[in-house]
């Protein structure tokens, strides 16, 4: 596929999208960003159970596992590298914030393609700065991959304007979440610390990745409440998400740090680019 | 038109939306609810000046407000009542959260029936109750109509299992914010109060309607923080919206309220249904 290359499919159809679907009027949906190579989805196990997981909570009727891997399957580009996103909102339906009983939920797969991370991110590592912008706390939403993405939108903004990667956000009781479009973990001694997504964030799928593949590089994991004091203590830093995989952060705010044997290691081991 | 006819136009032709738009992907955008009156919008000139400040303040280029207008105008039933909902989004763009430079808005015209509000809720008032759903806060987000509405979505859902007609939400720290799809004003004395928006919350056509009108009955209009106390010390409660009005609150929680001289005389000059 050529690079601006998008092909999208809406419940199977080459088409566009109801007004009327409440994923556009109301954000109410979720959504999965998933890598795909040779035509396979890293982790896609994963991506399926989070969307289920992130269904149920919102009470949206999940659509049918084996249909979403069929259609996966057949649109996806047997050979290279593209982006595979899937869109689940809850439907179609009458205006007012309170969802119909009987609603369809509606599925967008979009296929595009790969975006060109630099190679120095991986072996240099990356700018994390932390950003002005506070985020919202809402226990019912926390952890879910959510439509509502109008504080990275504005984050994603902030950031521009200054020379950083990527930015770390903090909620507005100060908790740090993670980046505007990742995870971020703090490894000092033996603990490789994320933050627990209990009021804001997204339960990233490469961060779970990255939770279960810490005992094999001799560190214990544990999802904890995070300040920035931590982050600025931390003996290596580094941000995820399942398109870059794994970035060494080599500079948060003013303080330089080395790329760690941890961080090394765990990227490494799940197969993105060595640190220099 | 027809109870179930909704016709919606997508810049300003019969047709649908663009998978990739930012309004579905990341709710990256503003929309104005607008009651019409044999081709009248009520308020429309507040409606897009919130609309045009809500641009401002998320960088979304802000569609031409004559042809807006014009459109509004050429597809607004000449008779009898509707609502005309008019979305604006950022525009389709590629993925990721941060929006690309040259990039056009989208504005979707929807025009749908008149949804049938109950006599009563004018006439004896509503039963309003505090929802277990706390609001995150976010000052950058606070005050704009934009699509990030799962939270009132959540709420309404809360909403169904009670017998009220509407629910009062509060932010993570506590403050009054409003109702679900309303806002909430208390009278005390003569003092007419309703929630400032500096953390969350939508900044009504109505309310401010109502903020206007307040001295004409005798109030002084004030906004502050309220919290739940406040509320309950009302001498009067009722909520705002551009499409119900005003209903007065008759039962709030365990406490009944009358419906009060001010609340009667605010329905009358504003032209909602005389209070019994």
């Amino acid at each position: 596929m050529s690079p601006v290359d998008t092909i999208s499919l809406v419940n199977g159809r080459e088409d566009r999208v109801d007004p009327a679907d409440r994923g556009l009027a109301y954000g109410d949906g979720l959504f999965e960003t998933m890598a795909a190579v040779d035509g396979v989805i890293g982790w896609l196990d994963y991506h399926l159970e989070r969307l289920e997981l992130g269904c149920r909570r919102l009470a949206i009727r999940p659509p049918d596992a084996a249909t979403l891997r069929a259609e996966i399957t057949e649109h996806c580009p047997p050979r290279g590298r593209c982006v595979v996103k899937l869109i689940v909102t809850r439907g179609a339906g009458a205006r007012g914030y309170g969802p119909p009983a009987d609603i369809e939920p509606t599925r967008i797969l979009s296929i595009s393609s790969w975006p060109s991370y630099p190679a120095e991110n991986y072996s240099r590592g990356i700018r994390l700065r932390t950003l002005e912008l506070a985020l919202g706390e809402n226990a019912a939403l926390a952890g879910l991959k959510h439509l509502n993405r109008l504080e990275q939108v504005l984050a994603q903004m902030e950031l521009r304007h200054t020379d950083a990667h990527e930015g770390l956000l903090r909620t507005t009781s100060g908790h740090v979440v993670g980046g505007t479009m990742s995870n971020v973990f703090v490894v000092r001694g033996t603990e490789l610390a994320t933050p627990r997504l209990a009021r804001a964030g997204v339960a990233g799928v490469m961060r779970r990745v990255v939770l279960e593949q810490a005992g094999a590089v001799g560190l214990v994991a544990t999802e904890r409440d995070l300040t920035i004091a931590d982050c600025r203590a931390a003996d290596e830093l580094f941000v995820t998400n399942s398109l870059l995989g794994i970035w060494p952060v080599a500079r948060f705010d003013s303080r330089e740090l080395a790329i760690g044997v941890h961080t090394a290691s765990l990227m490494r081991d799940l197969g993105y680019g060595a640190a220099a």
